[in-house]
């Protein structure tokens, strides 16, 4: 892996991670809350997946780039159910969410 | 995924964690510790999947097959490295991760 | 640390976590799930502390016990509020909330 | 808590895990490893202490300041080691745990 892709996609799951668990404390917040369940569970997944992710790149971990592909799968879901949403915490979410997976796919590949 | 066997599967990733976290401190105290290495480095990749992996399964993700065939990966990497080394800590921890990468993958395959 | 006591604190930090972990996705389900808000909400800190709690004891951190001392009251806050629901996986959350507080209070207090 | 400390706070957890789990696979592979041990096994327990906290502080937890104190502690124990040794990963992670552990000494008194 190159490290400057690694650093910035180290960076993209760290922001995925915290947009995904404000997004789903936001969501359990919200009066239309029985709509945002899935919504609230895969934000836990992907929060979930993003922080290990950083981790293993940091520690250059043989498993890092397959991970990450694990990774962009839950970021890709996130950011699908995420995007139907119009709070502003989902609306946000969802760009985190597809940014990182741009960035795990990449680094993936790159394996 | 029938249910008893994800329990089964759950129960040996937290006793793989458990014997992982256990291995790498005890590996760091070993007089040996510059042949321990690669198990220190292993030993952290296996806790922090094996944990994750449990959770997953626990919370019902989506994701949990597919990162339990993630999961095997480590454990096999580990114990087979765990296996070559003679410290009790180590044959423990390689019959944990060998336990726990036939439940992980049987679980994949379940998907 | 009393290595009897640590090997039951490990396991009811891992059990809760699962209890926990389980009650959230199974609140998130229920018809009446903006009841459950605070419920799901503690589930996602209790199931966290518990994990690394666990972790902690079994690699011999010097934290261990302060960190016990801090999920006792994670596991207090969830233990008390899915008592207050009648869902079974609330009850058997709350039991294994009551449980594990009281192995982490055992902990912090050996220290 | 006021916003912006937060949000630099997590920022000082992100950059403090990475620094810590970077720190310990760089150590492991120092020649002299022996004299790394503490420095490994503190790195880990920053490392995951600094990702939970940056977690909490996200989701709005009840407990995010408790815990902030915890890491803290986590930080400034790591921080005293790591500036003892003169490699690059160490010295750079010495200063990522002195300025998360004020950031986070300062999230707890806010409390």
């Amino acid at each position: 892996m190159n490290r400057n892709d690694m650093q910035s996609c180290i960076q993209a799951c760290n922001a995925c991670a915290i947009a995904c668990e404000h997004c789903a404390s936001a969501c359990l917040q919200e009066s239309n809350v029985e709509a945002m369940r899935r919504c609230i569970q895969l934000d836990r997944d992907c929060a979930d997946l993003c922080r290990m992710a950083a981790a293993l790149m940091a520690r250059g971990s043989d498993l890092a780039a397959d991970f990450c592909g694990l990774c962009a799968k839950a970021c890709r879901a996130c950011a699908e159910e995420c995007a139907q949403h119009q709070h502003d915490h989902c609306q946000q979410c969802a760009q985190a969410c597809h940014r990182c997976a741009e960035e795990c796919e990449s680094m993936a590949r790159a394996a």
